[in-house]
C-alpha cells in the first residue's frame, strides 16, 4: 500500500520522460541492408501517447548510445526536439540534459530495456522498464509496462503517467468527448 | 440475445466500409528509414477481403491522420477510389464522406484501434474494433475481430457482414464451387 | 487409422510440391513502399526444405496470382525454375503445368492458405494447409502443418513428404552423419 | 546433477563462440527486394551481448552458407572480424579456423538452428541450439535457448556462459556499479 502510494507520488511529479531508442522506441530489431541500416520499427500508438503527453504539457527527449537518419526523421515527426545520440555514456549525457532543462532527477521518467540503461535509471525519480526488458532493468524500475519495446510500452506508460497526474481525459479530451 | 439481434440487424445495412491505415490496415509499424518511411506492413488476406467486399457491390473508403504515397499504392492495388489522407479531423472528412457518397450513418461500418478513431466510431451504424484496439476503442464498439490490425482484422470483419447479409457464398462463389 | 493409411499412401506418390507465395512462402504481408512493393518476407528453413527436396529428386513449382521480381529473385535462389505468376485463374495454370511437367494430379502436392487456392486444392493428390490457412482451406487439406505460412510451414510439409517415402536420412545425409 | 556439472565445465573452458547467420543472428527471415535481399533482422541485445563478451576477452566467429554485404555491416558495427561467408563445407571452413586462431574444439562453442549446422555442432566442445532451432539440432546441442533466434538467443548463451565463467560481474561493471 505504501510502495503503491509512492509510486503514485512520484508519478505525480514527472514532467520529463526520456526514452532510449532500440528496444524502447523501436522493436529492438537492428535492420540492416547492403547500404547500412535500412530503417527502424516504430509503433504508432506509442507516437499517438508521445503527442498525448506533449499535449497535457509534459517534455520529452530522446538518449541513445547508436546514432542515425533514421532517429532524426522520426523525432521530428512526433515533434521530439530532445534528441542526444551516440551517447556512449548515457549518464553524462543525462546529466547535460538535466542542466540544460532545468529539471531535477525527480521530475524524470526514463524508459530502458537493457544494462546500458542502469546508470540513468538508477538516477531518476521515476525508472521504467519495457515488458521484455533484462531481469536487470526489471529490478532496478519502479514498473515494468506489460506492452513491449516498440510494441506500445511507450503509451501505456505514457498514459500510465498521466492518469496518475489527473490529466489524460483533459488531453484526449477532444476523442473522448 | 436481443443485443445479438441488433447487431445482425445492424451488419445487414452496411454498405460502406471505412478503414483506418496505422493499426487496421497495418500492423500499426511505423518503418522508418534515412529518407522517410521505407514501407508499410500491409496483410495479403485482408487484402482478398476487400476484394469479395467490392464484389458483393460493396464500397471501401480509406481515412487517415498521415499521408503517405504508400497507402496511394496499396489502396490502387486493392481498386480503392476513395482515399483520403492527412485528415487531422476525423469527424469533418467523415461528414464529406457521408454527403459525397450518399450514405446515411447506419450503412456504415468504421474499423479503428486508437483514440483518435472515437470521434467517427460514434456517429456510423456499426463501429468495429481491432482485436488490438486500445480499451476506449474496444468499448466503443459494436464488436472487435480476434485477429489484430494488419494480421487480418478486416478480412474477419468484412466476412462477418457479408455472412449476415447472406452474401458471402456468392462474393466467393468462384472459389468455393 | 485407415485414413492415416490413405494420407501415407498419398504421400508416397507425390513428385511436385507446387507452391503459393503469398502467406505461404511468405508470412502474408505486403511490405509496400513509396515506389511499390519493397520486399517480402521469406524463410530460411522453407529454404532449406526446398533444397532437401530438389536433392530427393523432387519438383518444386510456385503459382501466384501476383506478379513480383521478388518472387523471381527468391526462386532463382532456391533453384526452382518453374516460377508462373499473374495467374488470375489458378485452375487453368494448373492444368497447364501438369501437362507441361506430364504429372498426374495423385503426384501431386499443393500448399496454400486462402480461398483462392481452393479450386486447385481440390485437384491435387495431397493439398496443404498452412497453419494459418482461412477455415475452407484447413477442411479441404488432407492435412495443416503446425507451422504458419512463411515461419516453416514449407519445411515442415517437405519433411512429412519425405518421411513417409523414406527418402529423409537420404536427403539430409550430408548433415546427419 | 553430473551433467549439469559437466555443463558447467565445458561452459567454463569457453574462449571462442562462432555465430550461424540465418535463423541465430537474425530472425531467420530472407527479406527479398526487386534488387536482391533486401536487409536482414539483427537483435539490439544480441549485440549488446556479443559486446560484452568481446570486453571479457572472448572472440567471436561468424561462419554462414549464404553470402552478403549485410553480414559485414553488422558485423563490422558489431567488431566481429573473423566472418566466414559461403560456406557450403561449414566442417572444412570449421577446421581453417580452428588452426587459424590456435583454439581447440573443447574451447569452442557454435549457436545453430538447422542441420546444416550439425556437422560442425559434433565436433565442438559446448554446441547450443536457439529456441526454435529443428529437433535434430536441439538434441544435438548442449543446450536450447529460451529465447529464439534473432531475438536474443545469442545474448542469452553469452550471459550463461559468462556467469559460468565467473566473469558476467566484471564484463557489465559499468552499468552494474
Amino acid at each position: 500500500m505504501a510502495a503503491q502510494a509512492t509510486l503514485e507520488a512520484r508519478m505525480k511529479r514527472i514532467r520529463l520522460i526520456i526514452l532510449d531508442v532500440d528496444g524502447v522506441l523501436t522493436d529492438g530489431g537492428i535492420y540492416m541492408g547492403p547500404d547500412g541500416e535500412a530503417f527502424k520499427r516504430f509503433d504508432i500508438k506509442d507516437g499517438a501517447g508521445i503527442v498525448l503527453w506533449r499535449r497535457a504539457g509534459g517534455m520529452t527527449a530522446i538518449l541513445t548510445g547508436r546514432s542515425s537518419k533514421i532517429v532524426e526523421n522520426r523525432a521530428k515527426e512526433l515533434q521530439i526536439s530532445i534528441v542526444r545520440q551516440g551517447c556512449t555514456d548515457k549518464r553524462a549525457a543525462y546529466d547535460e540534459l538535466k542542466k540544460e532543462l532545468q529539471v531535477t532527477d525527480d521530475e524524470i521518467a526514463y524508459i530502458g530495456d537493457d544494462i546500458i540503461d542502469l546508470p540513468v535509471m538508477k538516477q531518476v525519480g521515476l525508472p521504467i522498464a519495457v515488458g521484455d526488458a533484462v531481469p536487470e532493468v526489471r529490478e532496478t524500475a519502479s514498473f515494468a509496462t506489460n506492452h513491449t519495446g516498440g510494441h506500445g510500452a511507450i503509451r501505456e506508460a505514457v498514459e500510465r503517467i498521466l492518469r496518475a497526474q489527473g490529466r489524460f481525459e483533459e488531453a484526449a479530451a477532444q476523442y473522448l468527448s
